[in-house]
């Protein structure tokens, strides 16, 4: 299952599933499955944002001589609404590949949000439109003349795992993580699951249960089996 | 003098006190003493939240073979309120101690923060509970099959500082530290003159006063000193 | 051209063109004229302050020998209106120079913000008074008795790049650099050209066109040209 074979409707509901979860549940969801998804260090730019989409990935590499300016990437004029970018800029702190410019068209494109393995400028600009921003940090050197475009839409690497074009990126407060497009389903099924299940387990502390009593309860080991379990007897 | 030889109205007192003061005041004081207390790296997550309370520690340990799902920690059913939990995971920063459901249970028994010696998940949960928590950073990618519980309430050591149970922990804005549960008293009255010596110096200087005048009529050197001396002569 | 050379009328004028330019049009015109001027790593505290001044530099050392308490450096004194502090203290993360007083001073002083090489505390109260600050971090031990004032207003290097007395400094979200005052005008004239460029390119956008179409038509690879160009034909 590639993005481009999934419909329009199953693209929207995938979209407004991932938008009602967390990164931990989906987190747990993929480690039960055996997937690695977490992208260490890339930190949410601006509080109080979430995204989620469909990774559109973007490659710098850094500009060899100096043969001139160079023009900044006009990649954004492709970018599907829906998508999340992925900016590789092999985890390079001082030279920017995102700012207002491309926030501004990304908003206006109805782009869910940027991710980059490096860092972006215009952060003020950015927090005003709560545009959602995760990367390592923040600077305000541009990558004009340091980085250029490689190439787009190709699969890149970022903390240690890879992206392809068209995963699922889920971002907020505790981070960011991919979710490949051939497991989603399963992944959101299960991270529906856990969620339940934690909602559960905490109305049952709420309730005077010990921790302990209600994690029992509530198969807290294994919440899919959990949920499951309770949805014939919930008849 | 440990944790549980104090009265409850002690405890209390000295919970009073804490919360009332200042890191960098408290930090000034246990310098005076020679006491190592701050405890670099360990950073406020919520933004304006303090805390401060009595130390419960909680040591992790990495899961070192593949033997199956593990349980995860119930310890917090253990904690006291007027606590503050401290776990301790070895600085490791791709496996969460911490999350939505401790935090609502937290929350319910009154313990009064969290300090991660590694990170924490569920952030926005923790951010809408306006919990304090502290730790190295964020991530959402869960302990479980990835560190489990070695003990609870022993010495654990923080950015090469000794916590001990029942230690006193307080944390701002500016970091977290801790303060040795025998030295409470002493500690707490220097610092409570260490701010009012620089209450006193900032009026002045509001009231004209070069700071250097400032500082020399209100015996910034030793503040503690400065405060007994005026004590009688304020009479 | 040093400060003292300029009147007090271009000093002003200096400040009030700077207040209103963003750190990313500031880079880009420091780029075109080939002056490293981003500070890596120094990193606002208190969001949603900006600030812009004459840098007043001051240099800290190590203490070596245990010779008896140290005061606390009251070179604050002598900072004129319109300054922004640099405190160089090495990138050191464990002993902070600057607090809640100096941060009380500066505001009556009409001191326009302070940049540290290093580490802050009290940074509840700077972000009560909404006091821009940028460092490396935060931190709550004092750096009384662990480092001493060395020197005032002599050059002092950060992240790299040396400011020197009198240059002028610009922070915001997205971090601080250095401008040699001697390039004062220069730069900003071309980041003001360099900012109306990109607005005009995101009216051009927002207008329906694609920001390839929308960066040729206003010359975005050379915005300063750009800008001559277009103040006739707009006549």
């Amino acid at each position: 299952m590639s993005t481009s074979s999934l419909s329009e409707q199953q693209r929207a509901s995938l979209l407004e599933q991932c938008a009602a979860l967390d990164t931990a549940s989906l987190s747990d969801a993929l480690d039960s499955l055996g997937i690695d998804a977490g992208l260490l260090g890339i930190i949410q730019q601006v509080p109080g944002t979430r995204c989620s989409g469909f990774a559109f990935t973007v490659l710098y590499e850094p500009v060899n001589q100096n043969d001139g300016f160079k023009n900044a990437a006009n990649y954004i004029d492709e970018v599907p609404p829906g998508s999340v970018v992925v900016s590789s800029n092999a985890g390079r702190l001082d030279a920017t590949v995102w700012g207002d410019i491309l926030t501004h068209v990304a908003v206006q494109r109805n782009v869910r949000g940027t991710l980059i393995d490096g860092v972006a400028r215009d952060i003020d600009t950015v927090t005003r439109l709560n545009y959602p921003l995760f990367s390592r940090g923040r600077f305000m050197q541009s990558g004009k003349n340091r980085v250029q475009l490689k190439s787009t839409q190709v699969a890149v690497e970022v903390s240690g795992v890879t992206i392809h074009p068209g995963d699922l990126i889920v971002g907020d407060a505790s981070g960011c993580l991919v979710i490949p497009i051939d497991k989603a389903e399963e992944v959101i099924k299960r991270a529906i699951a856990v969620e339940k299940t934690e909602r559960d387990i905490i109305a049952s502390v709420s309730q005077g249960l010990s921790l302990a009593e209600a994690r029992r309860l509530h198969r807290y080991d294994q919440p899919w089996l959990a949920a499951e379990a309770k949805t014939p007897s919930a008849a």
